[in-house]
């Protein structure tokens, strides 16, 4: 009827209508709840689909373009504010329902936490799952402030999920003593650096399916600095990039990218990395990787 | 499916789908070109539906509930950057297009020249239309910086259009002296006050058909700093809500609410208070009026 | 040792040290879990110390001073973060010893949610307990999102525990129907305005233990943008404290202040707002109440 | 030549080239030395004459427009950082020198301190010279934190200046029990309010040389959200501006507007309100008071 | 007379007065219309010359001073809001003139498309100019939202002009495919890096007249956050500055720097470095260029 | 007795309880007078004390824990405002006295201008003192706006007190001629560059007694928004860390930070880099050097 563009920003840049036809999905997990120090990251989704826009559709780098992907955004999880359990259980249950629908899933957190129901339904359906983190913090803790399903325990209990051996941790910075002891002996921990490691572990990785999780503060808060926390010294946007490209050959079964706070960030750039990232992930891995075979 | 909220956020509070059905229809008009100081106002319709979902659908004060009202929110216009007049033209069309089909027109601004193209559509509709402007500023320039499209001076064009003895002009504080000049000859200017000139005029627009368009500036800055101009001294919130209260038994034929620039309100009250006054005209004016009887 | 002012901004303006000897006692309560639309009320407490030492001691207009009081400020309350229950459980373990010992508990809020906990130890010692509500919203949901225990759903857990006709709330102006209903038939709920109706019910209370809870977004947000839920149409910052200067005659046995979020509040207004309050409160009622007799 | 508007902003709206023709003469002070809370005000002269471009010339309330004045606007005094003697020094020289060429002086703060050697300069011109101070803060401190000179101690050595009994204060709300003590003793202090007092007082200031501070903080921070140490409780914008027109026909020979702090106001709003109250006390007091005749 | 500094923050920082005996103009053109994302550019020049004054004359890395050079700044052109196509005639007319004096001429955005009429007037004086464009974005479609005259399609309208062969864009990371389709086959475009091209290129540009244009966007946002589509992945502000040092024997004729939007930086580091672009360019080019010889 | 953290916030993370029992001592030193333009590094100490917070007591990169270092921290000197003369005084005998008492000197900032008292004590107890720079600025005018105590003075005071030719100043890349004039005469001035300088000067420096500055300037403002004269063209987080480590077994005696200003920087990076260097700085130096051997 009228020329409208009523939806124009509510769905990621190049976003197609319809569950059934879609290869990849786009869902929001704005879980909020165990971040001491700042909350916002409930806001990600919303504000990564909306500065997507500032985007194209064209990665001028891949010479790849949305329009030749066929994928979804279903929009957010309708999370129960202050009940991690519950909501922990609702973002599982839809990762199983992509994941059992042939989709490739991607999640748009939301802190941290998210990740683990993903990873969880996700190993059923690929046993052998390797999980790749990108990230300042190792969140490794088993407890924290007495509780063990926390941003900063995650990954210990991916690890418990998958095993350590398939956890690798890239550009982790930040942790306490304890964290990086249980690091060295159960995961592959690697300090600081992001495109070095990869390299290494790339072609050990090769063949086997893959999840990976984006921190966005992986990213140096100079580019990232919307973000809940802050820790100086990470890579640049661009070595994040390229870690991605480095990876283009991985059978990656989905992803997620977590943590990144509008609320902290007046200038938008760390939704629009983040909206980059995720449009050269999908461009680079859901085309590519055909979980069905 | 999932229990997902793809498009709460998107849609006005307690708009329902499709147009068909709908009574009163949200269209937001994003023009945002001809202000001089600052620019923004053509964030305000996506930022008065999403703060929209602050509100309760319920007014206890009306005793109504937007859930007894059929309406829908169609979402922006696509308007050209950088081409007023063409701007102007598709406004005019949806808004014909919205009388033709007997719906009851809501714009969401996006600046106050957006109010002349509806004004041109309504009185064509409806003869001897009445406006009523809520706003700090006269608006009754003949030309601004050269150009006759301005929101300096959309009252005038207004004027122009459907008699300077139909044009109602409340609460205004600011202008030259040539505006206000050209009010007290041509149309009726009341100086600060909302709430008293209303009680007079209010009998005599009895039974008229009325165009309302509120300029969030009228209010004082204190509770709407979000705007383009801002013009200390004008009413409370409150005031303006028992504005509405007042006129309730008015044949209302359609609003605008304008002039929310939401790039220069950290804390959202200025949207907010738009959504909340969109809300209580919604309840009071968009059922009662019957356009076609 | 040298001059050096370490802790003097973590402390309310005046408190002085050690729990013995004092009468009154400040307690953080930073939880921020259930609120929806955005968190960072979990910064309040901190802020609004910091932000008191921009007021003096003494109150000219009820021409005492802090120094004439003997109160300490504890800090903040140490929660565990995505576990509202435990969270609860620990605010209500603090109200205990303090009533226990014989003190006058001050909380500051965190979300709404904390009012429960304390009032749940406050009815223990004072049977009979009315609790007097200052709020933009009625909080008498059943449940929200699924969850008995939110911010939305506070007011109608604490009906429960001291009954609902020794609940009076007043400046509310927001709630679905299905709240105002209850509030009818359960509490004494007042619309929108303040003064008026304590003027009402200020004989009635008289002699009573009232503990009052006062939510920020009842003053209106031209006062108080710094807020998890800011409802346009409340009272003015002088209204609020002309209810404090109203009912300075009653048995007040403790007080909570909730809701504050500095996060969207450049200002700082809204925490020096609530550090005035707070402070006229503990002039009128920390000192004169004497619970123990 | 060119259609340039170089130095637009850079000046107060409506003022003239030229220092001789001129009656009124503006000049910023931005001394922003001895704020403890939070400093800022150097950027107000600049913040104030570029938003003074948010308003018109002409003020429909008063029916006169800036355009029938002479005045001009001569920048910003260079004020040496952490001097504050040799600071005040420079403004006490500036004065007199508008003072002896028979100008009215128009001073824009910088901190409340500025008015100090203004008052200095003025009372030696004007014998007899009365001071009015609408303010929130008493200012009658004999030290603050060791000095003699400073915001929280300029209204004592005004008082010491000009004879206490010369001294009224209006709208104080805030301050140590001495001050109060001081000012119930030495000047004329009013609580709270400013238009009541104002009221019973015009008369005896009738035909007395007046010189006007209004301290921005006088109004709420609702209204005046951008100043060093915001004060709940004060009055609003209107009201202000309700004092200065019952003050129309005093003898007033100068006055400033200060402690407007633009970094604490995304809104721009403060300034504006300041920008706004200085053309209306320019066009009811520079034009009528003729101190020479 | 007295010490004051009314001008100096509106002028460039060591901008001498008088047009005469200038060898370089400053000219701010702030035109900002046909952004869509977000407004603001407008205020990009004002801001700019306030910030040149963090910085110093001296360039320690050239060795030269601001103050061996003869430049002026005229300030702002008034432009039209609202009307494109005058706002680029003014812009056009103003560049002739500066050219026809013999002037090097220096624009401030504004959007980019403030570039177009510059380099009309500049093909006309200098016939075979080449058109050097540091930028993210290849701003090479033919219409945008149905319009020809927007910042997205600029450089086409320029290659246009001055012949697609004559253009040379570097840094380039953002367009839709078919913009580097054109690209590849009209003009030099240069993805992502700025410093290796330019070292490839520099030979051939040795000796022609050559017109720079920097989107301050080719920088990454990390630096430039103030900027109206920021686009991960860009240069940081050395490799900027380097490319200026690099291009040092140049024959420029002239130079614009656009598209920062101070609105989104709180920090003002967008305008410092659009400020040490300039005061770099005008010490490096401004003084050896010798247009008439 | 309760579970509360009334002073975590408050001390540096890690910081102990308990002068005696400390090797290492953190003072706050919020000089906040001579900035020229823009004001509030009066609130860095509370700040980066607050953001330390979001690190952890561990250095992955260092291996080693705050936890084994005995050091506590004293809160912020008491400074009168608007009389530097003093606030030095008092900084000067705070200094004294912790070297006195055989501790190693940690001052968080406020402006530049405290490092010289710091120096002056030092210098008295380690004859022979060099004075290690990193800082964008040579800060080495001889007065500054008429006054020779200033934060763009002050290395040019350090230089008159232990010897231009103890002076080193790095990463500097700004000033006026005269100062790099006067440095390349009497101190060890390095343009730009942080690193390769220091790899040339570590060995001469070997066995001297050194006591670093660090100017948070030094690094870009992409990483340091937060500063009050940010200037383009710095190193990156990383490569200020990277000095440091570099500097591992010089006799270092004591530090400074200086010139945070959280008051620019919403996300807080600031700060957290501030607290990250000063933890990477006391692991490194504050064991390691022993002042009494």
């Amino acid at each position: 009827m009228l020329e409208l563009d009523a939806e124009r920003y509510w769905r990621f840049i190049g976003a197609q209508e319809g569950y059934d036809g879609a290869r990849a999905v786009i869902v929001g997990a704005p879980l909020d709840t165990t971040m001491t120090f700042r909350a916002g990251a409930r806001h990600a989704p919303r504000e990564i689909r909306q500065f997507s826009w500032v985007l194209e559709e064209y990665s001028p780098r891949l010479g790849r373009d949305l329009g030749e992907l066929r994928f979804c955004d279903l929009g957010d999880l309708c999370l129960p504010w202050g009940n991690v359990r519950e909501g922990l259980r609702r973002i599982r249950e839809t990762a199983e329902r992509l994941l059992r629908d042939g989709k490739f899933p991607v999640f748009i957190g939301g802190e941290h936490l998210v990740s683990l129901p993903i990873v969880e339904a996700a190993v059923e359906r690929y046993p052998g799952l390797v999980v790749l983190q990108l990230d300042a913090h190792a969140d490794l803790l088993d407890e924290y402030l007495g509780e063990r399903y926390s941003h900063a325990t995650v990954m210990r209990r991916v690890a418990e999920v998958v095993g350590g051996e398939n956890v690798y941790q890239l550009g982790i910075r930040s942790g306490a003593r304890e964290e990086f002891e249980y690091g060295r002996g159960h995961t592959h921990i690697f300090l600081h650096e992001v495109l070095r490691p990869l390299e290494k572990i790339a072609r050990t990785l090769d063949g086997r399916p893959v999840y990976v999780t984006v921190d966005i503060d992986v990213v140096d808060p100079a580019y990232a600095p919307g973000t809940g926390t802050p820790e100086p010294g990470g890579c640049s946007s661009l070595e994040l990039m390229e870690a991605i490209y480095l990876l283009r050959g991985l059978h990656v079964v989905g992803f997620d990218l977590v943590e990144v706070n509008p609320v902290y960030d007046l200038s938008g750039r760390t939704a629009v990395l983040a909206a980059k990232v995720i449009r050269e992930m999908l461009l680079v891995w859901a085309n590519g990787a055909r979980p069905e075979e």
